[in-house]
């Protein structure tokens, strides 16, 4: 497969000019300069990648859950069963998961893409669907040529939709039972860190799953670092249609100037191949947490993002990015909402 | 000056029997058990206090700015003039100060108590202010005993008005030029940490001006050291008005069974005593960040705390604390508002 079947346009670096206004809007405002740490410079990204200081504030995020099954969890690489996961995207569309409830509170609305749940699911949500399953990646490919085109074509329209129906922001979630095994495959290849120091506990496995876990993320990455050249080569080997297509998200997400808030080591494994597909794209990405996944740590080194929350969650789902769009939406609101100390009559060191 | 003046109410624990309840439910919960990390204890924690499981949302979380000026900054040690403490007042009654915008994107309200600030402030403010400036307490006793026992019972009818108003959590800001010096003076004497490791950057200042913050700490501690014993005695002679009605409003709050999110050093340092006037008033709080003062941490330590979130931020006003009002906020609606696997037919592992 030729990699000019799946190319992306040129990303262009966040507004440099005005995230240098929004540094100077931040020593004006009516608080020590540099006390609000972190929220200030979450404040000056958003300014920068909006082209605006002060910025808008954030009226439409949107989390785009990408839902597939893996082959590699009939290998007993999960503590639950795969079925799992089509019970899942139920849940997600009645409003009762976690990221559901998450979302609400946090202004944030939630769209499901099943792009490979090996299960019955409702039109709604299969229209770019590939497969049932990807192919069980210690052995195979996770899919054919023709799906992983199909399957970045969908994340690219996905992230299209979405910027043009207007979301300012956007979160990528996972869902699928085994899929933090392709991500540490990824995050292994990629980094070049030993596999068995990638492999984490996922949704809680026991000892004996851990080692199924660890020979698997061994073998899938033998077949990730022959065509570690080429990322859509190496998504197709081993990420499946869900991760391959969020990469996708992730890279014309870039290309169209949103900014995204990465969530745990699925979607920073996806934003690894992302920054290949779309080089600086990872400029228009923050790290919304930490899980205790070492592969998440690993992935977030790479890309030198430092995670806004450590909250020890590892739910996936886009939740721990949820968690902190409040921050988020709270840095550009004071960008826009304080008072500088002119305006206040305050006197300034 | 007798504490009888001062005492307060037995502080009932938060309820352990709803707080097992409610781990049980997190457990029923359609996600892997625990992987809502912190999310999770933050629940439990917030049913306990109020008793129910799954607890009701967070209706009415407020504010309350405690004012004062230090007559310690007259030592040239902040790195702000000692008059931006009232200009801040007003900044914060207009609505343009950082602790607004952040309540107000998150759903809390901010009340300002005017408790010794060194100008003139609107009526409105001042109903329970004890003088203007609290003396220098390397020299001299912050306030009198009359003053001390005004401040006192100024913190516990400013909980109670605000618990009987629906307030149903509670976070404590603190605004002072210089404020900072008591709340390291605090940590010092409490903690037996030696004063020049306490001694932080507060606003931004330089090493001249920290210098002579290190001496007054030094100065302020030795007459700390020797009313350790007696609580009120302590706030008396180097809290200063605004720490000691903030120490009472802590300490009624856990009376009162309202949940509190504390905020960086001077509200933590406040804690600190607090948990000495109203043993167990601990188990009402949590910490909502760490800032980057030393006293701080130390201060957390002390007294068991996690801090939420760490982002290093050191404003005051509460605003480190009002950052984690929405996690907190989203902790609760995470126990009411997701699915069970029963209700949702999501097999378990």
């Amino acid at each position: 497969m030729s990699t000019a079947d799946s190319s992306f346009d040129e990303v262009t670096a966040p507004d440099e000019q005005v995230r240098a206004q929004a540094e100077a809007r931040q020593a004006r405002l009516t608080k020590p300069e540099g006390s609000l740490g972190r929220l200030e410079q979450l404040g000056n990204w958003i300014a920068a990648c909006q082209g605006s200081c002060p910025p808008h504030p954030l009226n439409r995020p949107r989390v785009v859950v990408f839902a597939g099954d893996h082959g590699i969890a009939a290998r007993g690489v999960s503590a639950y069963p795969p079925e799992v996961t089509g019970q899942m995207v139920a849940n997600l569309l009645a409003g009762g998961a976690a990221a559901n409830v998450l979302a609400e509170a946090s202004g944030a609305t939630v769209r499901v893409v099943d792009m490979a749940v090996n299960a019955p699911t409702p039109e709604s949500v299969r229209g770019y669907k590939v497969r049932e399953g990807s192919a069980a990646i210690d052995r195979q490919e996770s899919l054919t040529p023709e799906q992983a085109r199909q399957a970045i074509a969908a994340g690219k329209a996905i992230a299209d939709e979405e910027v043009d129906s207007g979301a300012d922001l956007l979160i990528p979630g996972d869902l699928g039972i085994g899929n933090t095994t392709p991500a540490a495959v990824l995050v292994s290849a990629l980094t070049g860190a030993e596999p068995v120091t990638m492999v984490g506990r996922g949704t809680g496995i026991d000892d004996l799953t851990w080692m199924r876990k660890a020979s698997a993320i061994r073998d899938a990455r033998r077949r990730a670092v022959a065509v570690l050249g080429d990322p859509v080569e190496l998504l197709r080997t081993v990420a499946g249609a869900d991760i391959t297509a969020m990469a996708a998200f992730l890279a014309q997400a870039a290309v169209r100037r949103t900014p995204v808030i990465l969530d745990g080591v699925v979607s920073t494994a996806a934003a690894l191949v992302a920054d290949s597909l779309a080089p600086g794209a990872r400029h228009w990405w923050i790290a919304g947490h930490r899980s205790p996944e070492p592969a998440h740590r690993a992935a977030l080194e790479q890309l030198d993002l430092t995670p806004v929350l450590e909250l020890n969650m590892r739910l996936g789902e886009g939740t721990g990015a949820i968690s902190a769009l409040p921050l988020v939406a709270a840095s550009a609101r004071l960008l826009s909402g304080m008072a500088t100390f002119d305006e206040a009559g305050v006197r300034d060191r």
